[in-house]
């Protein structure tokens, strides 16, 4: 199946605009994630200048998300009652306008998770964030995947991404070495990044927490999305720059996100349609 | 409201004492915390000399809570069986005369926060820990804040600091740019620290689990409380000297503590009545 | 009691062996650990070349444990639903060949966790690790240790190691100063490592999940938590060359498992028996 698209890329002026409003504004992002990465998660999105409260206790969570400015949820470890939190959550959110990230983490790979990722998406996500494995299984309803981690490339995953985003109304986001973003209309290709970002645990959860930051700020969410891994990407190439290896690396990210410079990220942001 | 309040503040000599005392006795601080920042609460603390052990399952919380120096409990992502394992364990504290340390995170900004803090309370903590808006809504039980972060000063907060003092009997520690510490009676204010502090996240919790090690050690708790703050602030003075930004800043934060010099800190330490 | 033991080390070219296998296969090692050093784990995991994932939810752990390379199961923070999951996952790791290791966090030192670790070891791990108090706790049934921490040496833990590995028929890795390893019939001692590794929470478990990423790429269980041990302990030696403490220890010792050259692991490890 082959879908036609527009070819219309997001301006630079607009990527630095979206990052300005972050830091303008300090989103209240409610996080509903694993376990593992939201320490890093959250000191990603404190980085950007946004504002993050991890609330994903049942009866705590559906309030918050009706009074945050965004809402990911990322389905890392999906203990019983944060399951419960996530559909409180989204709920709320959808309910609310809240605009809220769908992260599918090993969905196709673990039993169960389609499951679970089909029923949240009734309450329509402004952006789904996943790598190619995830997004394929999730458009395509079927297994897929190794653990956590692609066995696909982004590029491999367009038409499924294109498919997703028809189907769901939702702008669908693949994390790669070039990270790739749809409308189910435009396709926008992010380039830049570095390959230590795959040696950080939660380096994708985090991107999925920025989407949310930025979606928060910036209602157009394909532009939300785009920015959001633009300013990511770029703050990883600098930190590549003086990293010994990944540990440095992670810190260094943090750094870096923390003294993105908004002219600078207008002439660095690698975006193309 | 007015307070008559004693103005005589803390010795450099009693605050440099304290420090050694940890570093001497490594007190064994039980952490029921959030599940977002743990690993850093528990990294703060090993720096600084105490030995951590986030005990908080039912069961096990109780028993443990008996035979340890100090106890945690940061209301940070209570879930059901950590509620649990925290009623639990602040019995068996106040049973045992092990002293224990309430950080109400998110007091007031969610809902059922205020009656699971007051429900600890009967149970006599040695310090309450948290921003403004937290001391604020506990000490008012009345909604206040957004999310996690404060949107009061410490200032503003000194009426209502001393009226949660007397009322519960324990020693109260608001945290910002300037902190504040009372036992209801005295009023100590803490300087230094560095504004990065705020883009770490686990930066306030952290300062909670020192707080405990801190009360383990010293038998006055206004002293402890005092003392853990400004050994934290004149460590966070230190790290932004050598920080990139706020990645670089968590790791030297730690190497930091641990490096303290006692001798130092009794001429570092920037506490007034 | 005495155990007459064969006196055979390990080469150092299969050390430099089974390292090389590690960053070849790249190995998926499920994870079911405690929440406040998985973050940790799961870096040190991927600085060392295998693909870690937290599945640890009931339902999903058993299904991925049979087709996971190892398992890694922690006894940190033991909430009902995850000691549910780690019966299902080394339930399906013993009937599938997938090796798996316990760590015994804190077991004789918390109510019921002896009771925890036997009924697992009726799954046979392929390797406990532990300090001394928890290998000794386990092998004689009785309270012993202080927290999460050690208060015995592994030279004293020696007749309990041995007792323990030909009770359960496990390599048992004791770690200290000097870690020893043993079969039940042979006895290998690995220096190295530095005393920053104390001041790191997690840097205990990291080892177990790494002796897991060891243990799916090398069918001999002592050589491969040797092997993992010795390559810790050289990446920590070095980290701790350029550390100012244990903040930039932490981020050095990714960094360094990251650069880790076969060819001079060969020439560093200090391995006897």
């Amino acid at each position: 199946m082959a879908y036609a698209t527009a070819r219309r890329s997001i301006s630079p002026a607009a990527i630095a605009q979206a990052l300005a409003r972050v830091r303008e504004e300090h989103p209240l992002v409610q996080c509903l994630t694993n376990t593992v990465t939201s320490g890093f998660v959250a000191n990603v999105l404190l980085a950007a200048g946004a504002s993050p409260a991890m609330a994903d206790v049942p009866g705590e969570a559906g309030p918050f998300a009706a009074a945050s400015s965004a809402v990911l949820v990322n389905l890392g470890t999906p203990r019983a009652d944060q399951r419960e939190a996530m559909r409180e959550a989204v709920e709320a959110a959808d309910a609310a306008g809240t605009p809220w990230v769908l992260d599918p983490v090993a969905v196709g790979a673990l039993p169960g998770r389609v499951e679970l990722a089909e029923e949240l998406l009734h309450s329509r996500p402004a952006v789904i964030r996943g790598n190619a494995s995830e997004v394929r299984a999730l458009a395509t309803s079927v297994r897929a995947g190794r653990g956590v981690d692609s066995t696909h490339s982004p590029e491999e995953a367009e038409t499924d991404a294109l498919r997703l985003a028809r189907r769901t109304g939702a702008v669908v986001a693949v994390s790669g070495p070039v990270d790739l973003v749809t409308n189910g209309d435009r396709v926008i290709r992010v380039g830049g990044g570095d390959a230590l970002l795959t040696a950080v645990t939660g380096a994708g959860c985090a991107l999925g927490g920025l989407v949310a930051a930025f979606a928060a700020c910036t209602p157009d969410s394909l532009t939300a999305a785009v920015a959001a891994s633009a300013c990511y990407a770029v703050a990883a190439e600098r930190a590549a720059q003086h990293a010994d290896g990944p540990g440095t690396f992670a810190a260094a990210l943090l750094d870096e996100l923390y003294r993105l410079n908004e002219a600078e990220i207008e002439h660095l942001a690698r975006v193309r349609a």
